[in-house]
């Protein structure tokens, strides 16, 4: 099913308010059989309205999703510019108007003063049901394309996407897709490409994305064919398996956070060049305060020494970003808060501090647990935030790694 | 000058991509008096980009700001489109392609594969320069309009909106705006609004718009009349200067940060609920470490009291969500790691963990200095993540009023 989308609203067009409603539509339509192939953002004006309904309407699309200018906040402009477009002369929902007013007066507002627009019924059309706020959503029919209208306000148009929109999508474009995301860290876009394009070239009825970031590549892999999505997403799960730490839209340090929980298995954080980063996305996800023991950042060489005894002779030889030193400072977290595994990073997050042998981006990273320690080396090559990011990534990716390792 | 925006992609349309280009572009277009009032993105397809021409061309717009499709990943579908709808006969810059070769053959690409496109210029047009890629953009006019193309990499982009495009806008438009962001925090929208509508009011040709979010609300104060815009931007910091704390677009980390390198200020961080948030906030900003001593993630009463210090009455009498165990973590934090000022954070995030007596989102604040040691209590009623957030712009605005006092 083709679908175009406005949204309306001044506060989209002078840079006070980012359109994602526009963005989580697109990319949920999808799993219904629903492709986006326009979306705009106009004002919220009665004549911008129509023109891009017009433009919208002269091309073959099947339905428009307008959001915006229908809350209680708003003058209605979308409601009054829809009955007037499509010309319906909207009648009162009585009993709705009841409701409306009972809620109003708890909440203690002069009901006298309040809009009865939200509860007009279109004639010609429908009303779209609102389980989250006051103001309903509109339904009409024109030609061979549906219009819904909702009103801009994110979890009131989620919702109402989710049990009314998806279901008439789906039910319009009659197939089901079968869909998935694989996320991976650790390898590049490139990388994966040539390990797989040789299989996605055999299944041209599988749509396989790859949405490269910072923290790693996430694969889409979606088709109507339930078999030969089944058939290619196990090979590519088999090919690249280890990349691979979710399969849903779970982060890592959630997947890093419960597989601790999960096995009880404690956890603690030295960070230098990370800065907290790793323990703050540890402690993101709930429940974890029963395996994460605690953390230290540990800037200065005296904390390192003081705190986690990290030996003198090894800042001296070595310096503070050096194997030696990540190895020592994860042996002496997980000493310090007595926990099963300790995580470590020491580097040069930039702008200032590099030289030409230890280079700005040069990060270690250190790992220990009763039986192992050792070190990682890597050079990012952006700017201070980036490469803490970065770090805090590949240092969680390395605890998924051993861990998984420790509970073989 | 009426502005209207294309973004090129499928990316954009199908979820894969944020639309942030055109966001932006509207946002700053208003600082040299360009007024975006729609924006579509569309498929890379000719049909498609006919139809958007089309449909911006026939309105009362002054600009056309196209982005995407015209990088060396892409198959030029912009340009050759482009090309096409201004009826332009491109011819081969001969210069710029021996430069463009000399480039591939030093990255060792094989430059007889090479696409000759990103050295075409147009007869009727103009080329706009890129100095961050290759891709060069393009610019026509046709009737009233003119129209610019772009590549859609941002930095790329954005560098050439700086050097050619915001330029071509201010030309046009022949106004000067005179704009300011106030950023606060600690204070509600409406209580902000109470406070200086009165104001507001007195001036109409003044642009005064509010932008929450959980950490604060943005004031963008805007005008083109200079008297009139630095009358009102002085009353309004007269008003509610006790809440501003940046006039561009600095963070709060980084305000705070600053000030303490300045005056030598030396900190350090005893983080419970916020979970290294407040460390890595902080370690943002190049250059803290020369006052940035470190900090401790303690999670659990242990560490409390091994490594900050606080008294196991406390904990037994008031628990681990005090106030007195906040003030006794800050000043475990100072004495710690021998630093000028500690801040500390205790709470329950959530979702669990709550009781009637401490629900989720109780979280107390200690700050500590040689002279005072106090502590704040707050109650936040978000989600995990967001309750860590919005507690450590908190504490980050405690350091900075108690920072203000103390370099008095």
């Amino acid at each position: 099913m083709k679908i175009g989308i406005i949204t309306i609203g001044s506060e989209l067009l002078n840079g006070l308010r980012m359109d994602t409603n526009a963005h989580w539509i697109a990319k949920n339509a999808i799993l219904f059989g629903g492709e986006v192939i326009s979306k705009t953002s106009i004002l919220d004006k009665e004549e911008d309205i129509f023109i891009a309904l017009d433009n919208f309407l002269k091309r073959n699309i099947e339905m428009i999703i307008i959001t915006g200018g229908l809350g209680p906040t708003h003058d209605d402009i979308t409601a009054k510019s829809l009955y007037k477009y499509f010309e319906d002369t909207p009648s009162l929902d009585i009993s709705y108007w009841e409701k409306l007013k009972d809620r109003f007066i708890k909440k203690g507002y002069d009901v006298s003063n309040l809009n009865k627009s939200q509860a007009l019924i279109p004639t010609r059309g429908d009303i779209i049901p609102n389980s989250k706020g006051t103001a309903r959503g509109l339904y009409f029919k024109s030609n061979n394309a549906k219009i819904v209208a909702m009103p801009g306000v994110p979890n009131e148009m989620k919702s109402m996407m989710r049990n009314s929109v998806f279901p008439m999508i789906q039910k319009s474009s009659k197939i089901s897709m079968h869909y998935k995301i694989l996320r991976t860290t650790g390898i590049y876009e490139s990388q994966l490409f040539n390990i797989l394009s040789e299989h996605i070239d055999k299944y041209s009825n599988v749509n396989v994305a790859f949405l490269p970031s910072y923290l790693g590549v996430d694969i889409r892999i979606s088709s109507t064919d339930k078999k030969s999505y089944s058939s290619l997403s196990e090979t590519i799960q088999s090919k690249i398996g280890d990349y691979i730490f979710s399969e849903d839209n779970t982060p890592l340090e959630e997947v890093v956070a419960k597989t601790l929980i999960r096995n009880k298995i404690t956890i603690s954080t030295a960070e230098s060049c990370t800065g907290g980063l790793i323990s703050d996305r540890l402690t993101n996800v709930p429940g974890v305060s029963s395996v994460y023991i605690g953390g230290l950042v540990a800037y200065s060489n005296i904390q390192k020494i003081n705190l986690l005894e990290v030996k003198e002779k090894t800042l001296l030889d070595h310096g503070a970003v050096s194997e030696k030193t990540a190895i020592e400072m994860a042996v002496g977290a997980r000493k310090r808060f007595d926990s099963d595994i300790g995580i470590s990073t020491t580097g040069i997050a930039g702008p200032d501090g590099g030289s030409p042998e230890k280079p700005i981006g040069l990060v270690y990273i250190g790992f220990s647990s009763k039986t192992i320690s050792k070190s990682y080396k890597f050079e990012f090559n952006h700017d201070r935030v980036t490469n803490k990011m970065i770090s805090s990534q590949v240092a969680l990716n390395i605890l998924r790694k051993n861990i998984a390792k420790l509970i073989k």
